[in-house]
């Protein structure tokens, strides 16, 4: 948490040199062309909003394959920072990365009974390795001579073949721990998609580790949990999450446990934006993976897998983005400010690009990722619009009448809020916005959690926070702890457990209870919550 | 070529350092382990030691999918290394990352005809979405019911579905030039597989811009060849490559020409270690892609689409390997300087890992990448030959008497020499190699094309130098221009134009001659070989 503590001293600094100014020309002009790249406002509808905002922030695109996206330039340059910043956080905790095939054959899914059933039969099947041209038609057709002995299948996930391909690389105690992560695409043939929150295709990394006991691999599982995957959610992206251990009917099909971190969206739904799960001897059993310990006896391995996809940009979207777009936490920012030179004539033009690029000079050399926009035929309204929309979070505004007075304007996107700022302190200004702005989101989006988390005691208190077709937010209730309870409570309100915490929101959560369903008793109160 | 330059003093300073010192004692036990671990002569069977040394380097492992590899982590961290490099590259000549869906609708492949005749039929096709259990037995089979109304194919290239989106961005000149990459797996489903050189899938980059001209498309085709994959090649794996077009009959199908780079193995082979189209309008008119220009008239858009895969490492191996092992470049090297403390009491050990901790400060703070090997159980000479195989470049060895003398010693993996040099150069020593050895390989790689390029005026001649079941080097011969006669040449020899060089090896080449074959004027000599 030291990057936000580090914040707290900056936000009160920089917010001092931040205050509304008056800009009418411009903001009469982007009215109009506003209503022009409009989209429905979150109160009207949540769904229409995130759909219409993925488009048009040039985020994400629908493709002629049914269920599959196109992840636009500006979507994916996203991608590769959070990629990055990932990367580094798995290399720095020990792990290497390495790439295993698309394909899975067929009898390596029949193998882990309960990971078959749990998700694998709703999948790409390959069958043929062949088109040939149809001799009774036109087109191509799957050649029949070309028809696979056995099926491939196209990796929902890659347990499998990664610990067929284990069975080789560990044979001592002296090959383990094995730690390795792959980035690739996984295919899992989803009926109801949403770009980036559930696609047939999406892109992941998932991290593959084996050890000599129950206790290393447990670790292993708590140190992605913390060290990587919250750190990242909340240092990189600003999300708050709750860390917990999934229920029997939520885990992975295949765990032994399941981690979670659980982000609330604005619409008082639930993401799961990671999980990491301790395999326990599962898939070791199930492909015969053993090795010979310090006592030279034979021991099945203990197993790992943890994974976060590009479903963490939907994640971002549906937490922090407003009615004007998409709002990216500084840190993750493909473009961090953009600077707009305006001026019709060519004279005040070469005044007005020239402050540009000595700005962007002293911003790119602290490191920031900036752009200009010298677009000539686009107004100023339409300009800030479309960064707006595309969540620039700093736009500075370069005027020929402020560049005589020795000023320009800076406007945070976060909140809106503009201000006049010498020419001599705006790089500094703008570099001292990207901390204050990636604390504020944090804190906006924790105090909306706290704000939407409620503690319901009787059933009717917890149908009545169900009651509604909207999300419910963080609601805190005991249960008994049986899937039983847990089978019946949401086929009565779809809530779901999102997670047992395993910090508990306040203290008087850890203590005992009964069960709202049962009457049963509870060691501690749950998170319920219906979920993306 | 920047940094040859550079290199070459730093070569003669750098070489003046370095001569060869006797060390008994490990070279005794490391001939012992070197048998073990050994991999068949080069000399013996080419064929056998590239395989050998893929499994034995940790660079890649067979799977159990027909054709498809793992890449090792060890293999896996110089692709990053690669990609890396490259993407950088793409970045600065003005190009963004995106990514298409995995699938390719079997449709699209029916549109571009030349495109699928060419290489688009051995492919994994997709017919099914669901498993489900086996009502006639054990087991999953693909659920009749699930199955697609449309085979989808695993992309083998993406020019068709990147064009059927295209379509949809693409409306005026504004919109255009488009200068996208994308990194991906591809699958292409080959009969005789080897790793990296040719698997069924593969890890590539793939360029697809859109231009208003032919011209300005040819002048990104050419932007590609030259300043990335030239650079690449020849600057960051000190591999030397032809640049030059292709042969109608080896060019890309769907393209309107093709520029390519070749690299000479040590077998004297050739392999096209990256390709540039020159689309021509061939899938803008196949995908209705058209703009409305200044004039305000419609046309259709220029294409260019280009690609470097995995490919690339086993070119690397090819070019600069031997019968030790790999032989990494500096620039791409995963682990740069590997450091062996040595001694086997506590006391010693301290002394020597202190000293090796000492000298990977300063090589890191320098920005070398460098592994402590600390095992204990294993020796020196076992160590020796385990990074040699591995390919790392430099190695420095602290021993305990060295140590007193103020000493250590420092061996280079591309020609063995190893010198004794005091502690307070050593990593100075090490970091100057990083260039001495890089431009090292270049200039032997080079001198090693040289040496085997002739050029034959006769068809006696010609035969002559392909009668062998190997490779044949670089043969310049003059041929008519017809892909009739380039078929004939290739079924009487196996020899095929590589390609028609950019730049000629030698003035005399671009004078006119006679067809070898025919007898038919020719403008120049183009290159022929046997191609991997």
């Amino acid at each position: 948490m030291a990057l936000l503590s580090r914040s707290y001293i900056r936000l009160s600094a920089g917010l001092s040199a931040i205050h509304a100014v008056k800009d009418a020309g411009p903001v009469s002009h982007s009215s109009i062309v506003s209503s022009n790249l409009g989209i429905t406002p979150r109160s009207e509808n949540f769904s229409d909003w995130y759909n219409e905002l993925v488009l048009k922030a040039d985020l994400a695109d629908h493709s002629a394959v049914r269920g599959c996206m196109v992840i636009k330039p500006h979507g994916y340059a996203l991608w590769e920072l959070m990629q990055r910043a990932l990367d580094d956080m798995f290399k720095a905790t020990g792990h290497v990365n390495a790439y295993f095939p698309l394909f899975i054959p067929k009898s390596f899914l029949e193998k882990e009974a309960e990971h078959v059933e749990g998700f694998a039969k709703e999948c790409a099947v390959v069958t043929h390795h062949r088109l040939k041209a149809n001799p009774e038609g036109t087109g191509l057709i799957p050649d029949p001579e070309a028809k696979l002995t056995e099926e491939l299948i196209i990796r929902p996930t890659s347990e499998t073949i990664i610990w067929n391909t284990y069975r080789d690389w560990i044979q001592s105690y002296r090959d383990l721990p094995l730690l390795i992560n792959q980035w690739a695409n996984v295919v899992r043939w989803e009926l109801r998609t949403r770009l980036f929150l559930r696609t047939a295709e999406f892109l992941w990394q998932e991290g593959h580790t084996a050890h000599a006991t129950y206790d290393e691999a447990e670790q292993e599982a708590l140190t992605i949990l913390n060290e990587c995957y919250t750190r990242f959610a909340e240092e990189w992206m600003a999300v708050p999450v709750i860390k917990g251990v999934k229920s029997e009917n939520e885990k992975f099909a295949g765990a032994d446990h399941t981690y979670t971190i659980e982000a609330l969206t604005q619409d008082l739904r639930f993401i799961q934006a990671g999980t990491s799960h301790h395999l326990g001897q599962n898939f070791a059993k199930a492909f015969d993976v053993k090795f010979v310990d310090r006592d030279n006896t034979q021991q099945f391995v203990y197993a790992t897998s943890w994974g976060v996809s590009t479903r963490l940009v939907g994640t971002l979207i549906m937490v922090h983005s407003d009615d004007k777009g998409f709002i990216s936490p500084p840190r993750i920012s493909p473009i961090q400010v953009v600077i707009i030179p305006m001026g019709r004539d060519d004279a005040t033009r070469e005044k007005t690009v020239g402050a540009s690029n000595e700005i962007a000079d002293q911003l790119k050399k602290s490191g920031i990722r900036v752009k200009i926009d010298l677009r000539e035929k686009e107004s100023p309204g339409f300009k800030y619009n479309y960064w707006e929309l595309r969540g620039v979070p700093v736009r500075i505004e370069v005027g020929p009448r402020d560049l005589d007075a020795g000023t320009c304007v800076i406007a945070r996107r976060d909140n809106g809020e503009k201000a006049s700022v010498a020419l001599a302190d705006v790089a500094e200004t703008a570099i001292g916005l990207m901390d204050v702005i990636q604390a504020g989101l944090f804190e906006k989006a924790k105090a909306f959690r706290d704000a939407n988390t409620i503690r319901v005691n009787t059933w009717e208190e917890f149908e009545a926070a169900f009651a509604g077709e909207g999300g419910a937010g963080v609601v805190l209730a005991h249960w008994d702890g049986t899937p039983e309870t847990e089978e019946i409570i949401s086929e009565k309100t779809k809530a779901t457990i999102r997670c047992i915490p395993m910090t508990p929101l306040d203290p008087s959560d850890v203590e005992p209870g009964v069960c709202v369903l049962t009457g049963k008793p509870s060691k501690q109160r749950v998170i319920f919550g219906k979920a993306y």
